[in-house]
C-alpha cells in the first residue's frame, strides 16, 4: 500500500519503486507489481536526480528535482518549484509541436517529480555529434519545433489575456533565470569567481576579449533585451546536450528554465551549440578527419534557420490569430504584401538577436562556469585551447557585428574563415 | 456607527459620508463630524466616479471605479480590479518620484475605492494649454518624473526578484491593456466600428494613411513592442489630461493603465500630447494670434526630452544597481567610457521607439474613440480639420522615418514645417 507523502523526500532506487508503485499512470507504464521493476539512476546532469525504471510493460523516466544543485550541493540552494515549471512548460511544448517532447504520465508537486516517457534508444545529440555522427533529421525537426513552440505561444497566436496570465506563472520561475542571467550574460565577461577556461593557452585571447568595450556592451545590451523582452514562452535551454536522437527522430527534454523571453533566445542558443561543436571537431580527430562532419554542421546550422523560417512564415500565413499584425490590417484590406513586409520585419528582428545571443552562448560555454563536452572532452590542453579560441573570436564577432551580417551563409563563411585564420 | 461593507456598492453623494465618516484616516484629513461633509461629484473623466469631500479641516478627493465604463454603461464592462492597479501604481510612484502624484489617504479593494489627497488650486494640464497658459515648470517636472519611475521600476534600478514579482502583478491588468492595445494601435489603421474623425474634411488624408503600409506595419511593430517589452512600470496613460498643474507645481494622476511596458511608451505619448497642442493652437486664435504659445510648445517639448534625458543619465552614474549593465563590467574595472557607451544605446533605442509611440497617440486621439479636447474643442469644423490633418501627417512622418530622425530639434522642425506646408 502507497501512502502519499506531503513533505518532501528525495527518492532512491530503493524508496522508488514503494512510492510510486500505487500510481495508476505509472504502473500501466511501468507493468507488473513495484517489487519486480528494475531501477536505476542515470542522472548525469548538473541540476537533478533522474532514474530509469523498467517492468514488465515497459520502463518510464523520473526526474526529480532536489532542494539544491546537485553537482554542488545544499551550498547551492535551488528551489524545488523548477519541476513545477519544467512540467508547465512540456504540456505547452506538446500541445504546440505535438510529439517531439516527452510525454508525461504523472506529475507530483510537492515531491518535484516528473514520470515521464523513456526514450529509447536515443542518446544526447551532443555526445553524438562529439562522436562524429551526423544525425540526418535533426535541423528539419528542431527548425520545426522552434517555429511552433515560439510562434504559438506568442501574441501572433495566442489571446494576449492567456499569454499575460502564463506570462505571469512563469515570472517565478526567477531562480532559474537568476542563473542565465548572471552565468551566462555576466560572468563571462570578467574576473567572475566561477569562472573557469584552458588556462594558460587561452589567457590572452580571454584577456582580449574581456578589454573589448563593444563586446560588453553588447553583450549587456542582449542581457537587457533578454530580460525585457517577455515576447513568448521558450524552452529557455535549448542546448545540444536538451536534445535527445536517433537516425529517424528528435526529441527536446528538460524545459526548466522555461520563461517568458524573446524567440531569439531559443534560436541562438540552438545555433551556438552547433557553431560549437563545428569548432570542436579538430579535437576529435584520432580516428581520422572530420572534413565532412564540418560541413555537415555547416550545413545543419543552414538547414536549421531555413526550416525555422519557412515553418515561421508558414504559421504567419495560416495561423496569425492573434492581436498582433492583425489581418484587418493587412489580408483583410487585400494588402497581403503589407503582411509580408512585417514579416519580413519581424525575421529580422530575430536574425540579429539570434546572433547575439549565439555568441554570448559560445563565450560562457568556454570562459564561463558550465562547460560543454564538445570541447571538455578534448584531453590535450593545447588541442582544446586551438579549438576555443576561433570559437572565442567567432562568437566576439557575431555579437559585436550583428546587425552587418545578412544571411546564415555568410555567417558560416565567418566560422569556416575564422577557424583557417587559426590554424595557418 | 460604519458598518464596513464588503460586496461593491457605487457611492453617491448621500450615501458617501456615512460609508467613509468611520475611516480614521479620512475623518482626519476632511475633518469634523461626517454629517456636516460637503460632497461633489465632479468626475468629468470616461471610466469613474469622482468626488470631492470638504469638510472642517481640508479636503479630500475619492475615486471609485465601475464595473462598466461610466461614459458608456453597463453595456462595455470593465473590472473593478483597475483601481487595485491605481492604488499600487500610486504608491510604487510615490517611491520613486515622491510628491508627483496624490497622496493616499485610504484604499479599499472590495469597493474599488481610493481616497487621496485634493489637489487644489491645480488644474488640468491639458485645459490650460488650450487657454493659452504657459506653464512654467511642466517640462522639468515632467522629464523628472518619467525618468525616476521609468529608471527606477526596470532592472537597472529594481532587484530583478522584485521586479518579476511585480509584473506578474500587473500582468493580470488585461483590460486595460486591451484598451490599449485596440483603440490605440489598432482601430486608427482601419475602418473599426468605434473610430470617427472629422468628416468630410479629413476623409482624403484618413484614406491616405490607412492605404499606407509602411505606416500600418511601423504601428504593428510598435505594438509589438508595447506588448513584449515588459521592461518597467509604466504610468500606461500619461497625456495632458493625466497631469494637474499650478505655476508652481506639476502632479500626475490616474495611473490606472499601469503595467509593465517599455519606457519609451510613457515619454511617447506625454510629447505626442505637447505636439497635438501645438498643432491645436491654430483652433484657438480666437482671443489673440498663439505664436508665443506654439514657441512655448516646442521649448516644453525639447526640455522635457532633454531634463528626461538629463536625468536618466544622472541615474544610471549614480543608482544603476540592478542586474543590467552590470558596474562590475564597466566602472568596476575603470571603463566608465563603456558605460556612456551603453547608456548612450539604451537612450537611443528609447528616443526612437519613443517617436514611434507618440506618432501613434496623435493618430489614434483624431481617428479613434477616445478624441482629446485641444482639437475637440474648436468647434468650427473646417478650422479643426486644418489643425488635425498636419498633425496626422506629422504622426505618419515621426513613425515611419523615427529612425532617420536625430534630435528633438529635429523633430520640432519638423512640426513646424509641417504646420507651415498645410497653411500656405
Amino acid at each position: 500500500m502507497t501512502v502519499k507523502q506531503t513533505s518532501f523526500e528525495a527518492l532512491t532506487v530503493d524508496s522508488l519503486p514503494g512510492r510510486l508503485g500505487g500510481i495508476g499512470a505509472v504502473a500501466a507504464r511501468v507493468g507488473g507489481t513495484s517489487a519486480t521493476w528494475r531501477v536505476r539512476e542515470v542522472g548525469d546532469g548538473n541540476l537533478n536526480l533522474v532514474f530509469i525504471v523498467e517492468g514488465a510493460a515497459g520502463a518510464a523516466v523520473v526526474k526529480q528535482a532536489l532542494p539544491y544543485v546537485r553537482l554542488v550541493g545544499d551550498s547551492w540552494p535551488l528551489p524545488l518549484k523548477r519541476s513545477f515549471f519544467e512540467y508547465h512548460a512540456l504540456t505547452r511544448q506538446e500541445g504546440r509541436a505535438p510529439g517531439v517532447v516527452p510525454a508525461v504520465f504523472h506529475f507530483d508537486e510537492a515531491q518535484a517529480l516528473i514520470v515521464m516517457e523513456y526514450l529509447t534508444p536515443h542518446v544526447i545529440l551532443r555526445k553524438a555529434l562529439i562522436a562524429g555522427r551526423q544525425l540526418p533529421r535533426i535541423a528539419h525537426d528542431l527548425g520545426l519545433f522552434m517555429a511552433r513552440t515560439l510562434f504559438r505561444g506568442s501574441d501572433l497566436a495566442m489571446p494576449t489575456r492567456e499569454r499575460k496570465a502564463d506570462l505571469a506563472l512563469f515570472a517565478d520561475n526567477v531562480e532559474l533565470c537568476d542563473i542565465t542571467e548572471n552565468l551566462v550574460f555576466t560572468d563571462p565577461y570578467f574576473e567572475a569567481a566561477m569562472n573557469r577556461h584552458t588556462s594558460p593557452q587561452l589567457d590572452p585571447v580571454v584577456a582580449e576579449l574581456r578589454a573589448d568595450r563593444d563586446l560588453r556592451v553588447e553583450a549587456q545590451r542582449m542581457k537587457h533585451l533578454f530580460a525585457a523582452k517577455a515576447e513568448t514562452l521558450l524552452h529557455g535551454d535549448l542546448h545540444s546536450g536538451s536534445i535527445m536522437v536517433t537516425d529517424t527522430e528528435t526529441r527536446v527534454i528538460d524545459p526548466e528554465f522555461a520563461f517568458y523571453g524573446p524567440m531569439a533566445f531559443d534560436v541562438g542558443m540552438l545555433l551556438a551549440n552547433f557553431w560549437m561543436s563545428f569548432f570542436s571537431q579538430d579535437g576529435h580527430e584520432a580516428g581520422g578527419p572530420r572534413d565532412s562532419m564540418r560541413a555537415y554542421l555547416l550545413g545543419v546550422i543552414a538547414e536549421t534557420w531555413s526550416v525555422f523560417r519557412a515553418e515561421f512564415g508558414r504559421l504567419w500565413r495560416t495561423e496569425r490569430n492573434g492581436m498582433l499584425y492583425h489581418r484587418c490590417l493587412f489580408e483583410d484590406r487585400g494588402d497581403v504584401i503589407g503582411s509580408e513586409q512585417a514579416l519580413g520585419a519581424v525575421i529580422q528582428s530575430i536574425w540579429h538577436d539570434m546572433l547575439g545571443f549565439a555568441g554570448i552562448e559560445i563565450h560562457r560555454r568556454i570562459l564561463g562556469l558550465a562547460h560543454n563536452a564538445d570541447f571538455e572532452s578534448i584531453e590535450d590542453e593545447d588541442l582544446r585551447a586551438a579549438c576555443e579560441a576561433p570559437a572565442l573570436r567567432f562568437g566576439r564577432q557575431i555579437v559585436v557585428a550583428r546587425h552587418q551580417l545578412h544571411s546564415i551563409e555568410e555567417v558560416n563563411a565567418l566560422a569556416a574563415l575564422i577557424r583557417g585564420e587559426a590554424r595557418r
